[in-house]
């Protein structure tokens, strides 16, 4: 019998979705496992899409910029058809919409994504990271699952170890077999999910509705001119995506046959899609240096609308959602899935937030996921129906692909994703603020969308540049909301050198740190920062009449060994160059400002006037 | 008898201006030995200021945003001064001036300096680095000196290796010793240079004439509000400097008298200068929580007029300048000192280039050197006159403190380095163009400055963004100026879509890839970008109005394994919310454009109109 090793989180698939739950274990200190069954990260191949929701969470780590830089960036789309013998360019448009993010949507490989989230998870000593291990059973004790400290999921895994002998051939030693116990558990096996398969859910839906596509991975030698844009093609002997990559890559979607398929199968070699794509690019000319990776898939939307089982056992990813790479999401939804998720677990374990919470994981994600198999179905069909292809129709041929590809760089991007009113997500009473009081006054507590008009209740808070206090420099707003674990309550105080705005804030500010005050005793202790609050200004004073020194206390927090906190207090002035002073016309905030509740995911959990401290602890108290 | 090891290139001293020379030879694929007494990089302290010309150097290795997102910024620049018992804030002002640079004057301790040029060189096998080693003995055989694939430099070493023994106590092994002859060396060994004593050349200049100085980095638990700026405080009691630095680091300059120095030399503790900072700082409460480092220094302008001997041992950084820090100069100019040699040496040790070369680093870099000697008396003298201290020049207390500090953040930021003309550099003939055919005709070739009104010929090239004509990436044009020791040569072509351009663009391009043409016949070598010439387009044709395939050939040279190199032609065209569009005008072209030649170093060499290619050549032939 082999000794058991307890933890508190299990993950099972060290993939972008895996690793992305890692992450937020790793920097919120829980005690986790991650086993895999490869022997290291993906080297080659697979996802490449990075949206610009994505990037800000990566970035809400400190990877973003890194990971920014490295990538390629996707930003015209063109447009290409076949009419008889040549091949024309249709249009070419921007593939993003200014002014949403930062960031826009880009492609790297997905083994540098995961090599980027292993290095961050590496230096922590609470997450061990397991290679060549399979789950072999798995059993949920349902009688202990109420019990907060129990651990009611048993895991039992086979490892095994390759090293290379003396002649350098790789030898694969074991299995050695271990019992694991675990408070949770998340799987992020992909697609055959055997979480998912154990827990007795299935995918469901089509298997093949839009046929087969090759994907190829290499260097391109090519008179085509677009081949460093994100190009579509349509044509009779079949369509093809083009989508450009880091360093001198370029990736290619390609629509084969069925014999085709079957026979990329039976040689496993890219020969045969090699000449489709030749065929397509004619009169081109076509040639390759390097083959990176390739493969074959068959399109089907399938979905798992059971996301957890005794709220212990959660599934994320491709384990729940299965579609097309077409768009470029499936990396993007499966990370941001374990990004909702991996706070709501360690807020339970570390005993700051009840377990109820771990509902809202479905509740928030399934949405996503069903939007995204919807997207994901007209996107192929977009691509690939030949209906509208005929002369008449000639001028908008792709016009339903257009609408399409306009929605991924909104709501399919993952910036446009709103969770709807919940446990952490407080309704918003945009009618009239009078006729609405009655229904303030009862749990729940309610929003006033008004007081922000462009800020989301629930969609994660875009960024504006603002200014700090204590050393001018310029940032993104959103680049101080890091990821810990932590709320932030960002409180607009107008200009507080005018006396009514002043003492609005020092009311609020004292609310805030009387002794009594729920955000105040979670703030006051000194360990981790997972379910406290962190307090903000943004103000809209000349910062130089403003000295830091007389700012209320809850806004440089003092510490014996660091001294003041002066990060947390932000002018919305304008700055040489810098593209500062925009802050409240980008929110909609008025003068009389406001205070935004950003949950640790950055999405807007609560908007209330500066005197609406009660509404602020009733949902809290929840 | 020891064997004898051979290197093209011996570094002695592994701070920032040896470690610059390093990363240039890495680079570059020189055989070079870095040998550094200390048994591994800065850990604390020391030079911290980096201005924004220094972060441009450091981009062109692929450095500097890692650096720059790593540093803190000092944005603004405060005036404080003592009157009877109060300290009051004279002034708040921008330390930099917008638009000159994209990055600013930062800071960052030396120590982290050295890791990313450190990380940088390690992965190169042809630079060997040697920890604990000391030169011994140096000589050079002048009659070799001639032979240009001679070694006629000798060098002795010495190495310690320092092992922990089992108790983890530090053994320190050796000492072995080792002859190293080289083709050329670089004295980096800062101010108490061996290599320039062995050379027999002195510093000169005053020692002490501006009193002593204390330094302390620390951890500040203040209530002065300006902690995280950059402040200047005149007092009676002694002045100060405040430099804010990464993380919660503070630096401070301490003016202090000549018993507190000697006291501090004595105990060598921190206590003495802690004592006077508190002083000055009164009434606000100063205490500190880490002490992180602590000196004294006695400011002394120096400067060794001789930087090279027998044209193979060469001395930079501190070896032939030194001076207070107040302005944070120092590590800035050591490492433009080797950046100015290393692709010189490269050049010549690569045959492409006449050892003449190597001339041009004294002439180019003692104007430098003098100007930051004159520069650093003022600062000195700014900050600690005493002189304008009275009543009626009150108002103008800080005057000559003013126009220093606005000096620093211009020319002594790095940016308005110009190098005169010489070799490297063909002076402009700016007044009537017809006045000056003539002169043109006859060497050495003649700038069109008048061409490019905004470009400085000798001065770097300042950065304007541009868009990628094939996948219409906004860059900085400055980041597509690697140093890689490959020059570039930027034509500026105007509308290509005007026929009189196009045919203007066509003559260029047609001389350019003749067979005959020494720029063809440079680059036409497979092996490394040293002394080559790459060419690139800036067009302000609307980019969709051109096909990359209808281009001139030599803007997109072709390789049989990585297909066309798409990054050479760029547009100038607007972009939504990139802030493109705008070259031509910054940098002053006019609708006909022109050509400049780029330096390695990004020194701009040359401006000719389109067909001033004989010029070009001359230039080159030189």
């Amino acid at each position: 019998m082999d000794s058991i090793d307890r933890f508190d989180v299990v993950i099972v698939g060290a993939g972008p979705a895996g690793l992305m739950a890692a992450t937020w274990m790793a920097r919120t200190g829980i005690k986790t496992l991650l086993i895999e069954k490869k022997p290291g990260r993906t080297l080659a191949g697979h996802a490449d899409g990075l949206e610009s929701r994505t990037f800000e969470i990566l970035n809400s780590f400190g990877l973003g910029e890194s990971i920014w830089m490295e990538s390629n960036r996707t930003i015209d789309v063109c447009l290409w058809s076949r009419s008889r013998e040549s091949l024309r360019r249709d249009s070419v448009s921007p593939n993003h919409i200014p002014g949403l993010s930062r960031f826009q949507e880009a492609t790297l490989g997905q083994g540098r994504i995961e090599e980027h989230l292993l290095n961050f998870v590496r230096p922590h000593a609470n997450v061990e990271i397991e290679w060549e291990t399979i789950p072999i059973s798995l059993d949920i004790s349902h009688d202990k699952a109420d019990d907060l400290n129990g651990y009611p999921v048993e895991l039992r895994t086979k490892s095994y170890v390759t090293e290379a002998d003396e002649e350098s051939r790789d030898i694969r030693k074991g299995p050695t077999e271990r019992i694991i116990q675990a408070k949770y558990l998340i799987g992020c096996d992909g697609a055959h999910s055997w979480v998912r398969k154990r827990l007795d859910l299935a995918l469901e839906g089509d298997h093949t509705p839009n046929g087969h596509w090759g994907v190829l991975d290499c260097i391109p030698i090519t008179d085509f001119p677009d081949i460093r844009k994100r190009c579509i093609i349509k044509s009779d002997v079949g369509n093809l995506m083009i989508i450009p990559r880091e360093k001198k890559l370029v990736r290619f979607y390609i629509q084969v046959s069925p014999p085709i398929a079957a026979k990329f199968k039976a040689d496993y070699h890219p020969s045969a899609l090699m000449a489709v794509l030749k065929g397509i690019l004619q009169p081109y000319i076509f040639e390759t240096s390097h083959i990176e990776w390739s493969t074959i898939y068959t399109v089907g939307q399938r979905l798992c609308s059971t996301f957890s089982v005794a709220n212990r056992v959660f599934l994320a990813g491709d384990a729940i959602h299965t579609h097309s790479p077409k768009a470029g999401q499936g990396m993007n939804v499966s990370m941001q899935d374990t990004y909702n998720l991996g706070w709501k677990l360690s807020s339970v374990l570390r005993g700051v937030a009840n377990p109820e919470l771990l509902h809202t994981y479905q509740a928030e994600r399934l949405p996503v996921a069903e939007r995204l198999i919807a997207f994901d179905r007209r996107m192929c069909s977009g691509i690939c129906s030949k209906d509208e292809d005929t002369p008449k129709h000639a001028a908008d041929k792709f016009a339903k692909l257009r609408s399409t590809l306009s929605e991924e760089n909104s709501c399919a991007s993952g910036l446009g994703v709103i969770y709807g009113p919940g446990l952490i997500v407080a309704p918003s009473l945009d009618c009239d603020p009078a006729a609405s009081v009655e229904k303030m006054q009862s749990p729940p507590p309610y929003s006033k969308g008004h007081l922000a008009r462009y800020i989301t209740v629930g969609g994660r808070l875009a960024s504006q540049r603002v200014i700090c206090q204590s050393d001018s420099r310029p940032w993104h707003l959103q680049d101080r909301l890091v990821s810990t674990g932590q709320w932030h309550l960002i409180i607009f105080g107008g200009d507080i050198t005018d006396t009514t705005q002043r003492v609005r804030l020092g009311q609020l500010t004292e609310s805030l740190s009387h002794p009594q005050s729920l955000i105040n005793s979670i703030n006051q202790s000194d360990e981790s920062p997972v379910g406290s609050v962190a307090a903000y200004l943004v103000h809209t004073a000349p910062r130089e009449r403003v000295e830091f020194m007389d700012l209320p206390s809850p806004l440089r927090p003092f510490d014996k060994e660091i001294g003041y906190d002066y990060s947390r207090v932000f002018a919305d002035n304008a700055s040489s160059g810098d593209g500062c002073g925009d802050a409240y016309r980008g929110y909609g905030i008025s003068p009389e400002g406001c205070m935004v509740l950003v949950r640790p995911d950055q999405h807007v959990a609560f908007i209330g006037a500066l005197e609406d401290t009660e509404a602020l602890y009733a949902f809290f108290a929840r």
